[in-house]
């Protein structure tokens, strides 16, 4: 037996550590490029981390101005079970204002490596000593939990970040942290830095993702005797961003059974962050993505069958998410199979091959198979076309600087009916004019509308995605179209008609 | 001193390293939900790949279907530096059929984990062990380069595994690889397997990304002995994806001084996979995300005006990439009056404060601060307001059924203009409009347009981004309305009078 871990002379076994979380979205999430997050969101984000069982949430920078203030006040007056805190620049005036805050503790930021004590502020190592020591006794004085963080320190001299922590300590600091402010930090390096720190008091870490190694670097900083790991949900932050606090959470828990988190409660902040910042999770984000829990190839769909943990290290609700099978270009025969039976459609051998080669060549083709297309193929196979009850015949939407209008003509049954409606935009008023011309028997729920980005020019081919619901039945659908509002109203009446399409009796009365 | 690599007693210091990688994009990247890449694409990617430096491309799975083997064989003919390879099950069909396709060699997977062999294959480990070897003969035979991976090795037996993997070198096997399938691993665990693999021959690593290990991991194989990096560009791949193999590049590169990939090119690949899958870059991906090299805020945008390095790993044009400063809620004096002077605007400091306090406040309104708002606030604070050149009068746009048209009415200078188009949807057709009502003295490149992605419901707010230029001016415009058409005609018609802005005797005359 080898562990990388337990076998160094200077780090512990991972499973012998006791970690807490400080989340930092607030403040080192916000200064991301394009964020910015109202007093609301923040009080929002600040109750979804402390749910999700985050230890310290850094709530902002007082010094920003006042409207900062009255936010950092709000997150500070909501009863958390989190330490609140205040980031504070290495001046008096920042404690202070955080003091007015109600904050219950500050992370006092002061510059560590010699760029950032010479070029960037203009002062001297001895002066950055004697003026920490000097404002961690006030904070401390103060009744604030005081942590120290030596900003570069990644790329500031050892010696001297020892020299600066332990002055820190001595003057009534409750915890010191190196951050690796640009990224830059070798695992080797994060080893030597809290090697080194471990005997000066209890240690943080504070990670970016520069070099891909946030994550590591936390790690083997907590392998070499950090207890607290500073970072963010979804790992929004400056450039790179900052460690994704769920990732080290999952890897501690699954990895070494270390308990942090409440992990099922990550994926909510999760949605949360992201809309709030605007900073889209990628779909193969570890933990939170879109796809983490998803199959799609028909190897792993055919094994996920037979043994849920065949292609998952660990169940998603672990996560609070759900396990999704998809179909596509390398779907196999027991992903379609049991796609088809969640829809009631039972098929033999034969059919299933040819639904199966049907649905491989709608992906070859670069598109989603929504349940909608399995449908179709699987009737069209089984000869049991049905007549569509609802079918878009024509579409005529209006916009611009007056009010947005659309009319439908849409085939309903054996009927031709016409219906119009206005919204805010031509998209929003064909949806009025579709639901219009349906009458009350023809509702359904939109559960969700999703454009993806689009990029290129002005003619780039729109892809639109709907999901709908009635009663116990969902279906999703898709449609492209250069025109969104075309492609937007053929994806829902598709859906509308598929949803019908279960309820062969209900009879669509014009109401 | 301290080195978590060079102290421990079974690992090497990275800088020792000497390493290759093999992309996975076109196999185990296209097996990411809703990923199909037609033969042109992958063909371009494996090119792009070459061209990055990458050793090994594995171009697909030869037994998926003819289609795919003639993509493989189109990858194989291009002449590549890179060895291209197949993608190969324990069985001897698809030995023949990479052989049909020209590779060069396989990547030959056969079960390793009991999980595996019993419960998805059906098999004994003995079986396994003596079928492998009979395969690796026959490959090797037909003079091919073998790589052996044991599927789901991290979760297997260890002395299984040396023992698969010895037999797999006797048959005659070029290397093999201990693939974390499902992204289960610790670095303890990879330490124990790859240290334990080391006697048997040369080793690769093939890591996932399910508990944000996937950096870590592949490191720890390096530093155990393993010499190539199976992963992806982008970090592409099923659920939570292969290890971006970006990263442990970067990190290599930037970290120990090893040299890999030539990372200058890596940019262009990324963006040529993130386009062909459909897979976007989150804005804070390591190394190619949209926001890697940029800052906001004040404290960074100072810190990097007096220091390229105060705030960076590395330089950006190490990756291939350029540095960029944007305004919003954090923004300080010096980034603002770094954007003002690249627009050739003088401010003295009392009006410099009070941009500053109008780009925070627009900042503060979650907006983004583009170079259009940027100088329309500094002509308000320095009294030059001045007459648009341009501007939107009204829109009106039908589409649906019929050919998307479009009229706009502007005024142009001191005259209202009136002029239609048609396009292939609403906003192209508008697009038209606004280019007759200009006249060829108004055009102007619209280099990008973006629009963020929709969630949410059909009345969501929609932001259209463009980027226009004209000679060696560029202007960034933002705008968001309801109708996404409103929105993309008002963000160009703001980027076309602001361009016009720098040439003030320019006519427009009406032809």
């Amino acid at each position: 037996m080898s562990a990388l871990f337990g076998d160094h002379p200077q780090t512990r076994p991972l499973s012998d550590a006791s970690v807490e979380f400080l989340d930092t979205t607030l403040r080192d999430g916000e200064q991301a490029p394009g964020v910015s997050l109202s007093p609301a969101e923040k009080a929002d984000i600040a109750r979804g981390l402390d749910a999700a069982g985050v230890d310290y949430v850094e709530a902002g920078s007082a010094c920003t101005g006042p409207g900062e203030r009255e936010t950092i006040k709000r997150v500070a007056s909501q009863n958390l079970d989190a330490t609140v805190t205040s980031f504070a620049r290495g001046v008096q005036n920042d404690i202070d204002l955080a003091l007015e805050c109600d904050v219950d503790g500050v992370n006092l930021v002061v510059p560590a490596s010699d760029r950032h004590i010479e070029t960037k502020v203009g002062t001297t190592r001895e002066s950055v000593v004697s003026k920490t020591a000097d404002l961690v006794g006030y904070a401390a004085d103060h009744g604030l939990w005081v942590e120290v963080l030596g900003e570069d320190g990644s790329r500031a001299d050892l010696d001297f970040l020892v020299e600066l922590m332990s002055a820190a300590m001595d003057a009534g600091a409750d915890r010191v942290c190196v951050p690796d402010t640009v990224g830059h930090a070798t695992p080797d390096r994060m080893l030597e830095i809290y090697a080194a720190l471990n005997d000066v008091g209890p240690t943080s870490t504070h990670t970016h993702d520069d070099l891909g190694l946030a994550v590591t670097n936390a790690l083997v900083g907590i392998a070499a005797g950090a207890d607290l790991v500073h970072g963010t949900i979804n790992g929004v932050g400056e450039r790179a961003g900052n460690v994704a606090i769920e990732e080290v959470a999952i890897a501690l828990y699954h990895g070494y059974g270390v308990e942090t988190l409440d992990l099922e409660y990550v994926y909510d902040v999760a949605q949360t962050i992201a809309n709030a910042t605007g900073i889209p999770l990628a779909p193969n984000k570890a933990v939170v993505g879109e796809n983490a829990f998803t199959h799609e190839s028909g190897i792993h769909t055919d094994g996920t069958l037979k043994d849920d943990a065949m292609y998952e290290p660990y169940p998603p609700e672990t996560v609070g998410r759900e396990r999704r099978l998809v179909l596509g270009k390398h779907a196999g025969r027991a992903g379609v199979k049991a796609a088809l039976a969640e829809h009631d459609v039972d098929v033999n051998d034969d059919e299933l091959s040819a639904v199966v080669t049907r649905v491989k060549e709608l992906g070859d083709r670069g598109k989603r198979v929504t349940d909608a297309d399995l449908l179709t193929i699987a009737e069209e196979v089984q000869g049991r076309e049905r007549d569509r009850r609802v079918e878009l015949l024509g579409l005529t939407a209006a916009s611009g600087s007056g009010q947005p209008t659309a009319s439908v003509r849409l085939r309903v049954d054996d009927e031709e009916r016409t219906a119009a409606g206005t919204g805010s935009g031509p998209v929003d008023a064909a949806v009025e004019a579709v639901e219009a011309a349906l009458g009350s028997a023809g509702q359904a729920q939109l559960d969700s509308y999703h454009v993806d980005a689009i990029t290129g020019g002005t003619d780039a081919l729109v892809t639109v995605e709907v999901q709908m619901s009635r009663g116990d039945r969902t279906v999703t659908t898709t449609a492209s179209d250069a025109d969104i509002t075309v492609a937007s109203v053929q994806a829902m009446v598709d859906a509308l008609d598929r949803l019908l399409a279960y309820e062969p009796d209900r009879v669509l009365a014009d109401d």
